[in-house]
Parts: structure tokens; sequence; C-alpha cells
């Protein structure tokens, strides 16, 4: 099969796949949480398919774009996990009207514009930010989410759902002590939301969702909801937090084999950052690498030769680094098979997958709305 | 025209695009230099036939598929600068029986896989490398170029254009004086191979092209040929070699402000590492950061925000902060605009563009060839 590649490829192994969702679905199960995935990573039709045999019947999203992409194929009840877009809220009203739709109001002051553009009620969420500092009321500052909290309750077309967070900083942890310790807080946190705000409000739940936590803690005391969305592919990033083995990525990018300098120990690959992105990894080796790397040989899914890294990118080249023991492991024609650091950016440049099993699936197409 | 922006949209600058575009045809002329610029930056076909008005007729491309791009709007006479891909031949030969191609060689032995493939003879560039240890033969192992040179001269549809060179590594020099030094060390080595291969080729060319040193060096001896690309658009990491000004930076990022954190000086925009890359560069506040930032008041094309700056991305999220004294300077619902660290990039992401004038411009399609 791999030898119709000739171009960059992004490789998903379905059977890898499942058995994330399998393992990700058991999980809330077991919790009593409700199972709401993230599909912002894959952003496919058809892999959002997959999720509908563990029961998956509501998702979250990142964009009133990909909520529209994942509404056309019959999904009926999203969160659209972003602050509102006050620009976008008639296309927002539209959506709603077909939809059952939850939104984020991440910083005082949104509720009434909100209100005023919707046909009829829509769930909202009041973004928590439980140390991030990326966007969400500050759970430190109660007193704001309580004048908030008026607020929706005065706008007739405001449903209050709950409260959101999202733990992004778990993302660079180094060990799973870490993530959990930083879970831990986000834990404690919400724990004092529920107290003071949730008491007299019980159709009101508390929903969380980094992969991290959600991959490897055993307490979810206080959530009703996980949202998690990496997960589904995992990736470089995720194996350093301890989140997931190697052996449990499901993408790869199939990158051929252009030029070879033995006197260097590099390879050069037709896969660059147009393809893998540009984000970054602290390795092992004391180096900020781009993926690490498998052979054709192995099946392009067997595991990343050790010592070998991406080491550099520019538009649409790849240099690997090789340990001297395997400087001829890529052979100019051969295909190498790149570990992403970050998956859901790999995804989002590649716009398409080839399944394992040789069939096309479908990724959202570009950002050109203009 | 900005108010019916609702999502991450990359604005265009006809007048400046035109503006650099003069700028380098006239550098190239008056340098006695073939003009070919590199289309990987704006990949677009109206951007393209401005520069016909320069009387370009000759470009260079980083793919195959963007060769066939540029090819089916009647460009005909195409260099593909990015080692040749043996996975990728017979396309490549398709496309040589209709336009005059040059293919690049990078390292040794690939010469007669590539005869064996094309039907009629195609241009053949070797590939140098001056210095930058991405691809190329070494300048400093000329005997081994004279091998692959006569490797070329057995093959009966190859034909020597010449020899190519990208040093890339000016794209990170931190001022013109390291430009030019590095700029300098290229010319010096091509002038060893022009002595030592070029004396009874009177056919073939050196051929140059990285934007730093196009745009600021003034003497090119020895070079025949420049490719520089990036300078339609230039970014923030031409701004910091010294290659251009602020006001010639041609792209912007428009993106919707959804959220204001005054207690930390921050906004958060619809706009994040999908839409922007997560390519970086470190700043004169210290940090690497993803961006500079101009104001809607400001027509989104006026001068960057002292002490603002794209501090954080996740996937569709930017962070930026802001100077204390300009804490009020983005309110929600405004437009911040945002200056690309590297436009080839953004661009890549982006996938089309709308011209300040109003008029939707094309980019090539997405990556999802499988």
């Amino acid at each position: 099969m791999f030898s119709s590649i000739t171009r960059p490829t992004l490789l998903l192994d379905r059977e890898r796949v499942i058995d994330n969702i399998a393992f990700m679905a058991g999980k809330a199960r077991d919790h009593g949480l409700i199972f709401r995935p993230h599909f912002k990573t894959h952003q496919s039709l058809e892999v959002g398919n997959w999720f509908r045999d563990f029961g998956v019947d509501r998702i979250t999203v990142s964009s009133v774009t990909m909520a529209a992409y994942f509404a056309s194929a019959g999904w009926s009840d999203i969160t659209i996990a972003f602050p509102v877009n006050p620009r976008e809220l008639d296309r927002t009203a539209e959506l709603n009207d077909r939809i059952r739709l939850h939104l984020l109001l991440s910083h005082p002051g949104m509720a009434e514009a909100v209100h005023y553009k919707m046909n009829r009620p829509v769930g909202i969420f009041l973004e928590l930010d439980t140390g991030d500092r990326r966007s969400g009321f500050d759970t430190e500052q109660p007193e704001i989410m309580e004048r908030e909290l008026n607020d929706i309750s005065a706008c007739s077309r405001l449903r209050f759902s709950g409260f959101l967070t999202h733990a992004g900083r778990t993302y660079r942890a180094r060990n799973p002590e870490e993530v959990l310790s930083l879970h831990q807080v986000s834990l404690a946190r919400l724990a004092r939301i529920r107290e003071r705000f949730l008491e007299n409000r019980p159709e009101a739940i508390i929903s969380l969702g980094d992969t991290p936590a959600c991959s490897l803690a055993g307490d979810f005391s206080g959530a009703d909801e996980m949202r998690p969305g990496n997960f589904v592919f995992y990736d470089l990033m995720q194996e350093q937090t301890g989140a997931c083995q190697e052996d449990r990525i499901a993408v790869r990018l199939a990158c051929p084999v252009v030029a070879r300098y033995p006197e260097r120990n590099e390879v050069v690959v037709y896969g660059g950052a147009i393809h893998l992105s540009k984000e970054q990894l602290a390795a092992e080796n004391g180096r900020n690498i781009f993926g690490k790397v498998s052979t054709e040989e192995q099946g392009l899914f067997g595991p990343s030769l050790p010592g070998a890294f991406v080491e550099r990118l520019s538009q649409e080249h790849g240099i690997i680094k090789l340990p001297e023991s395997h400087r001829d492991a890529f052979p100019v024609g051969s295909l190498a098979g790149i570990l992403p650091v970050h998956s859901c950016l790999t995804a989002d440049c590649m716009k398409g997958y080839l399944g394992t099993d040789g069939k096309r699936l479908d990724h959202m197409q570009g950002n050109a709305y203009i």
C-alpha cells in the first residue's frame, strides 16, 4: 500500500484510534462522567462516526465553522469550547436554530450581546481559568462570576449549562506526577466553584478537558463531564507527559526520503513545516525536535528509531539526524514515518488522512473563509 | 471593508506587493541578473500574474505539485528548487513534456534514474551547499561534483543548467552585516565553483536565492540569476535581518478580538497556530514571539504597537501581551492585525487572501494529495 505514496501523506491506524476511543470512553463511564470528546484534533466526519459506536452523541469543537461542519453530518449537541466571537454571532444564531448548542462566556460583559442575537435559547458555559492564563474567568475572583451569572439569569434566551475549564498547562508537563499535581490544583478550584455556585443549580455541570489528566488521573471528583480531544491520535508531547506510550500514537507522516548526507548522519525528506507544523519539543538529547522517526522496513508504525530526530524544518524540507549506527536506515526513495510532536496541528496542516487499510479519510478543509 | 471580516483572514496590500516586486526586479536588472522569483511564498496565480508586468517569465517553485499549479496558468519555464523526489518521477516527466523544467540533483547518484524516467531533455542544476547543511553538494568537495557532472554528460536527456544555491542561514541573521558577511562566504565559494567548472560550459549559470542577501547586497559577482521569494510579502524575520522595514510587510492576519484580561494586560484573539503557524522569533523583549500587532483604528496596516506581541498560541487562540499604556487598545469585537514572523508559512496555513481592495486572491490548496 505504501508504494502508492509519492508525497507527504498522513497515515492513520484505525485500530489504534478505536483503541484510544475505547480507552477514553471506558474511563468516562467508569467515573460516571459525560463523555463529550473534542473533535478539533481529527476534524474528520469519518473518524467522528467511529465515536458513535461508543455511545457518543455530544461533542466539543473549537470554532463555529467546525460546529457547522459536524452539524452537517448529524451531530446535534455541540459545545464550542472557544470564547464567543462577537463578529460571528449571526452565524452562531443560525446554527443554534438547528442544533443544541453550548457557547462559552470567557470574560465579563458578553451575556446581553449573545442574548440579543439568538433566536431561541442557547446553552451557556462560564469558562474558568484554573491557572492557565489563556481564557476564562479567574476562579480566584468568584464575585465577578457572581455578577455574570446574574446577567445570564436576566437574559431569557441564555440557559446556564455550567462551568467549563481546560487545564492546557498539563501538555507541557514532563511526567505523570506533574500532570496529576496540576490536575489536583484544578479539582480543588473546581470544588470551591461547585460549593459556591452549584448548590442550587442542579441542572448545571462542571466540565474539564485536557488529555493528559483525562488519560492519567483516577480522581475526577467534582467533575461531571470530560472533553479530551488529542487522545484520539496522541503524539510525542503526550508521550512526554506520560499520557500515552509511543505505540498508541495513531498517526504518522509518511515522507519520501529525497537526499542522504552520510558524512553528517543526516537525510532530507520531503515533508517540512507546512506538513508537520513547527511545533517543537525539548527532547532527551537536550535539543528541540520536530518529530521522531520510524523506517518503512518496520512498517512505518513500528517503534521509532532510538536517537533519530527531525532536527530542522524549512517550508518543505525535513532534516533527520540519525545515530551513527543507523546512518543507512533511510535509503533515498524510501519512506520515513514521522511521529508528530503535536498531532492536532499536523492533521490541520495535512487536511486529510490515508488509513492503513488503504481508505482515504476526510479532514475539514482550509482557513480561507474570506 | 474590514466590517465583513468575522474569522481570521489574511489581508494583502497589493500596492506593497507591487512595490516589493518592483524593487527586486530593479535590483536584478541593475546587476545584470536573471530574475527567477520563487513563488512558494505567495503560491497564488493572481499574485503570480503581477510579476508579468515586470517582464518575469521564469519562476521557481518548491514542489512538483506547485510547478503543475503554475504550469496550468501558463508559466512555461520553471525550476523546482527541491531535491528531485524519486517517487514523483512519473509526474515530473509528464510535466517536463509540457514545459521547460529544471530539476535539482542534490546528492550523488540520481542522474541515471532521472534520465531513465524523462521522455525528453530536462534541465539539471547541481544544488550547492555553501554552508547551510540542508541539502546540496558540499562546495568543499568538488571532486564529488566532478563525478556527478560526468554522470550527467553521459545521460542524453539531462541538460546541465548550472549550479544553484540557497543560503538560508541568512534568515536567522540579526543585522545586515551578518547577512552580508554570510553572503560573501557564499560568493567566494561560488567563485571557486565557477572557476573550476564553468570555464568551458558557457551555457551553464550560477543561481542564488535568499531574500536577505538579494535585498541587502550590492555585490553579486559571479552569480547569473537570483531567485528570492519571501520579499514579495516580507515578514518580521526579514525585518530582523534588516532586509526590510516594517512598512514593506505586505500581509497581515486580521483576527477578531474575543476576550480581554486587563488585569494581566492581555487580550485573546481568534487566530492561533493553525492560522499563523508556530514560527517563533527572538524579540527585543528577550522572549520568543509569534507576531507583532497593529490596531483596527490604525487601519491594520499601520505601524505595530510598540511593546505588543503575540506571546502564546494554541490551536485557535492567540494571546497578545500589551504594554500597560495600551492595555485598552483592542476592544472585544475589534480586529487585531498580526504581522507574521514567517509570511510563507502563514500564507500556507491560510490558503487564500483578501486584498485591501476587497478582492479575494487564490492560494494553492491543501496537502491532502493522497
